[in-house]
């Protein structure tokens, strides 16, 4: 019984490779929302048989490696202190939330792009902890890995990918206008349709729109590659001892799975080995804890309204706080307000403020009429499982980003709740969005997990790398091509013209002399 | 219990869907292999209970309409003949494979135009019987269809899905160049790493290749706006009785189903609506019948080499028949030849000519040490399907472009058969493409026909569709965006300019004044 032989190969093989040797995937050090998004991933790659080691810094604020979990914790000696970690954690809040409404915008742009210097060199003392450490990066060469996930925000992992020789699979939120993905990914993005991220664009935009676009992506361009590429590069160079270029090691990335999908984002051209797997972390709704429970029926067919402003933000100032209470109030909905600060004085009496609420299975209640929130991709990845309207009230870092991508989808207003419960249209958008997300042929999260282990089973995923890494800028855009062509016509046209002058010459001379004669 | 509602509704959804309504499937004829590959996709269509019409015309060459089917056929009364379109497939079979051979460049491509041509005059004869008939317009009308499949290579599908205002989706092998793709469909090809459709090349360009490759565009460009679109465009525009580009329909398909895949294609730029289902057609093998399987079994272990040059080649002249059959009786493998013309004289006793073979059952039969072939897709797939190296004999339209993807991945050799049995490597890579064929999350008749259905549950893919569809050629290329900053520099240049000027005549002014003093 031969056939269907290479059909069984694979299989034969699939199944070795699943239960008998697992994969080893050693996973890069992230922080905040980052992780939480990282987490679904490596506990299905857990259910799926795989080793995961995951490398803490000892400076981590969100990564806590004494938890008890299915992955093992590396643990590294960062160079730096939880408490200058924190310290400037706040400093980065405080700047984010409070001062830069009172800045113009060139100084807080200044501001901006030191507080990122900083982030940066802390970023370099973690990575000090793995390459610098002879006893880590020992560690990492027998531990025998057959590839590294990693979220670029971090930077290193290319660098030891490259070390060790083994396949790289980012997960990759977005990075300021598109900066890596176009630069090191060679993801084409014209800026007539592709709006930058965070430009506060959408993909219609007017000539003016454009212009800003066009402005906003060279701006990051020319000071990335002043604040960060240098640095970094000089870094990596010094631990390779050679010339290295940081974004050209990670265009070597066999796999870029994208937290996004065409639910959130605009359309807009991809590459093959561009896997979208926007809301990985969704799942269904459990059912509520009793008390919960029994304050959402109190709200009858009106309904419910969830509020929360994410797990950075624990208090509000006294001003804000009642604002938002008195505004709340007015509202026929019962509200669930996730709060730890001091409880405002508007307080209205449908408003119940909770030191933590159980937010997924409340999104996925049918009582749910609208979602507020500050606007982070993981909370707004719920609500599109779960087809809720949002209203955003934007703090910071990609936050008004987002909220304008679900603004123009259809499904959120900023700052308006009566708008979104009593419009129709953002529930019907809503569930729309909700069926577009669902509506997939694989979950992302099974999306997500697949190319990992595609890039374990097969040692990278070369087949799916454009050629376009191997081009020079010029050679990219042809404009070498260009210049022949140009010089070729020009040539031609110079010699056309000696010649017929020539022609004309010989001519006008034999007609001169045939007159002469 | 109220949870997982969301993810319930669409389950229920997906059900009722499927198994209540069912969709309406309305397919564009198409021909020859066009054809064979988009009917296992309409097949498993009615295995998920859709209803499925295919148009045919009456003078269809491939299609036939009195065959017993699960489909149901749809006559369509052409202006054409049977036999006048039989004269041209047999012109063009002769120029292809014979005529150019003893053709320059300039002149083959003269007849290759005059062939097109008439070509699309046939083919705008076909859509008489569709558009000008008021009787099959009106079924149409009625038929309540919810999505029209077609492939592009025969026009008029664009221009029917918008009188009928339903979803389109496309099946695409390639165009010429990737014209539609580019032009209406908005894939963005940088020509320094995407090698058009039929260029010959590969996307390891050198410099040469580049200009050659940018020339390739410019000249395809050109030639097909000159005899394709203002001809279309005229008709469409007659019809619709308003001026219409036909280009612009075709930007409207929501979904572009790609026959191809990154095991076949060179990895490039894409967008969200193309998806890539290559080997959509590709099946396992079945055992062979009785005297087929005794003559492989006689192999022994050198085993056995397939030879087909499709189903278009009946006959060779005898020069050539002979110089193949006596290549084919060097080798130590027994040779199995699709064959119907007359047996050459240099016959081996180790090769023995067939009217027909089981070729996919062949293919995936452990004793298959190559496939010897013209290069047809199809067959191209089923190689790559059951990890079979090949050895390529091409001889007309995609065939010698096909060959030369297998070449560059190291699966086949053109024109030499020892080559590819007795060097390991053609059949390791063989191996290696057919395991990156398998190992993909769907397979791709699942694909193609998920994505057909998504089209009829959402009634299209809009969010799927880039913004690049609403631009001009210069606002996609920034070129507005260019000009204007570019005057706003000029202008500030020459604002300081004169502004300096202004100064200094002041000072100098000044100065001489104070000297005079």
């Amino acid at each position: 019984c031969h056939f269907e032989l290479s059909n069984k190969y694979h299989i034969i093989k699939m199944i070795i490779f699943t239960f008998v040797n697992g994969g080893n995937v050693l996973v890069w050090y992230t922080e905040g929302s980052h992780w939480i998004n990282m987490k679904p991933l490596l506990e299905k790659l857990v259910d799926g048989g795989h080793r995961v080691t995951v490398l803490v810094p000892s400076a981590s604020l969100f990564m806590n490696s004494s938890e008890p979990s299915r992955f093992h914790y590396e643990r590294v000696e960062s160079s730096l202190s939880i408490e200058v970690m924190e310290k400037f954690m706040e400093e980065f809040l405080h700047f984010s939330i409070y001062e830069m409404e009172h800045m113009g915008y060139v100084q807080m742009y200044l501001r901006f792009m030191e507080l990122f210097r900083i982030n940066l060199k802390f970023a370099l003392g973690n990575l000090d902890g793995v390459v610098k450490s002879e006893e880590v990066m020992m560690k990492l060469k027998r531990g025998n890995f057959d590839v590294l996930l990693a979220d670029p925000i971090m930077p290193g992992s290319e660098l030891v990918a490259d070390i060790l020789g083994i396949p790289l699979v980012y997960s990759v939120r977005f990075t300021m206008a598109h900066h890596f993905e176009r630069y090191c990914g060679q993801v084409p993005a014209p800026p007539s349709f592709v709006p930058g991220a965070m430009s506060k664009l959408t993909d219609r935009m007017d000539f003016w729109e454009r212009v800003w676009n066009f402005i906003f992506y060279a701006v990051q361009d020319v000071v990335l590659n002043h604040i960060y590429w240098k640095t970094v590069d000089s870094y990596y160079s010094a631990v390779r001892g050679k010339p290295t270029s940081a974004c050209e090691l990670m265009g070597k990335a066999d796999i870029w799975l994208i937290r996004t999908y065409w639910d959130f984002d605009f359309p807009r051209p991809l590459l093959p080995n561009f896997k979208y797997v926007g809301g990985i972390h969704c799942k269904p709704a459990k059912p509520l804890p009793k008390d919960i429970e029994e304050f959402v029926q109190s709200s009858g067919d009106a309904g419910i309204v969830i509020f929360t402003l994410g797990s950075f933000i624990r208090n509000i100032t006294t001003e804000k706080g009642n604002m938002i209470a008195s505004a709340l109030a007015q509202i026929p909905q019962k509200v669930l307000w996730k709060y730890s600060g001091q409880a405002p004085e508007t307080l209205g009496p449908n408003t119940k403020i909770f030191n933590w609420i159980p937010q997924n299975d409340l999104l996925g209640h049918p009582k749910t009429r609208a979602f507020v929130t500050h606007g982070g991709s993981n909370g707004i990845y719920e609500a599109i499982y779960h087809g809720v309207p949002m209203v955003g009230i934007p703090m910071f870092a990609d936050q008004p980003h987002n909220l304008i991508h679900m603004k123009a989808k259809g499904v959120a207003v900023i700052d308006a709740i009566n708008t979104v419960i009593n419009d129709k249209s953002y529930k019907e958008n809503a569930m729309r969005l909700s069926s577009i997300h669902h509506d997939k042929p694989l979950s992302p999260l099974d999306e997500g997990v697949f190319w990992i282990e595609f890039a374990i089973r097969n040692n990278g995923a070369k087949h799916l790398r454009v050629q376009a890494h191997e081009l020079t800028w010029y050679q990219y855009h042809c404009l070498d091509v260009f210049a022949f062509l140009l010089a070729l016509i020009l040539t031609i046209v110079f010699i056309f013209i000696k010649a017929c002058s020539f022609c004309l010459r010989k001519c006008c001379g034999r007609k001169t002399k045939t007159k002469s004669e």
